[in-house]
């Protein structure tokens, strides 16, 4: 086999980038870990960028001079997340996923890690562009998206919670009106959880009426953040008015059909115009 | 450059296999993507697997026959645990994360998907012989952890709530006395979400006298689990007796001195026993 250093270099140098993704790493990183010298990583790298380009595993981005280095963005073409979320409406039309009361069954979904990968790299293609600084989310079940969309983004995850606790310092609380239950509910950060200022993301896993992340936004307003994007896995159709504008769903939801054992969903039609 | 098509593929085998950790590809995953000869593909895996073990980052297994394939294990080595969990000690120890009243600020890193990840790959190597089927832990905090846990397994995340809700169906719930505030709460866990006597590893962020985790042995008794592991993030040594036995901690937390600005931590000494 001709040429073995270089390609257990481009296996390990591959290995790295996928562990750090949108992580600036420098070349320095590299020809330490590698033994290699610096000319080498950088024909290597040149290489790695071809490859991820032309086969489509995602964008290696290499920026010069002495602050520089290389960063990998596991970034997913409009088509590829377009197949992702159709394969999520065939697994969510399971008649075995209705509830008594006509609710829809998607904890397993929510919680499977291999799925908040996927979709999680989904939302950070649609939104990095935008330049977030924050991924934010409300606890429980936004957490495992929202973490996955950070993770890919390289940026931390800040968890709004339902109580402050005397664990987390002081913090800052808001009262918001659940469109779900028609219930008041509260939300609560610690003021050290998020600097003022920030550029944020809202991911979330469902949204009715959108009053959960209404309330978000009155929360992140104490914070000066400025909300760049809203992400939702699942929409409800019914109500057709929100309380938010300015938020994209991946998956509609538009009746759960107790009666007849039928899940009507579609993916956005929002997402086909992308791109 | 020699051999170019071979590097390709090397490279986008290696992002294949980091894409499903701990998951079963068969062969043809391979071949079909490529569009390269099986015994091409089994070359170069046998070549990967090769590197992957020579250069630390991680296992393949290669399993032979009809219902065969591959599988990328990331499991680190107990000197690798151990040097993350005493970065981690490192970074407990600033005296910024002193909060009034002797708590320690964790939540930034509780929440970090970096630092998630590379503890969930830590206790999924100290775990993974034990052969477990699915992880669990309890919202809000042990999340994160345990979803990269259960990642670098191939394993499905079951989270236990305080309370049962409407849109998850018929659910189990028992009380249990929480040793940190000596306050009985509930925990809740939805019959579907868990099927009938599967082996089960318990991941939660810290563990003060262990009544969270007793709670949790009562809850999944209800589901004739086995729980074959309990891992904690952060385990204060007082008090010295706990209500649970079996469970492996990463991290000591002695005292949090707010008069002399002092966090006291380090690595749990049974982690360099190991190994």
């Amino acid at each position: 086999m001709p040429d073995n250093k270089r390609s257990e270099r481009l296996v390990a140098m591959t290995k790295i980038l996928l562990d750090h993704p949108a992580t600036l790493l420098p070349l320095g990183h590299f020809t330490q870990t590698l033994g290699a010298a610096k000319s080498t990583v950088s024909e290597d790298l040149a290489y790695l960028r071809e490859v991820f380009a032309s086969m489509g595993l995602g964008k290696i981005e290499t920026f010069p001079g002495v602050a520089g280095g290389v960063k990998y963005l596991p970034l997913r073409s409009p088509e590829g997340i377009l197949s992702v979320v159709e394969e999520l409406c065939v697994k969510l039309r399971s008649p075995q996923r209705i509830l008594p009361g006509g609710f829809l069954y998607m904890t397993d979904i929510i919680f499977s890690p291999q799925w908040a990968a996927l979709l999680g790299e989904a939302f950070a293609s649609l939104f990095q562009e935008r330049s977030p600084e924050v991924v934010i989310t409300m606890e429980t079940k936004g957490i495992p998206l929202a973490l996955m969309t950070a993770r890919a983004l390289g940026l931390p995850l800040v968890t709004i919670r339902h109580e402050s606790r005397v664990t987390e310092g002081p913090a800052v609380s808001v009262t918001y009106l659940s469109g779900s239950n028609r219930r008041i509910g509260s939300m609560s950060l610690p003021r050290r959880a998020l600097p003022t200022g920030a550029r944020v993301i809202i991911i979330d896993d469902f949204m009715r009426a959108g009053g959960t992340v209404r309330g978000m936004l009155d929360l992140l307003a104490e914070f000066q953040a400025q909300v760049v994007g809203t992400g939702i896995l699942v929409e409800m159709v019914q109500p057709p008015e929100k309380v938010v504008q300015d938020y994209l769903s991946l998956v509609l939801l538009e009746e759960v059909d107790e009666a007849h054992k039928k899940v009507v969903v579609r993916p956005n039609p929002r997402l086909e115009r992308r791109g």
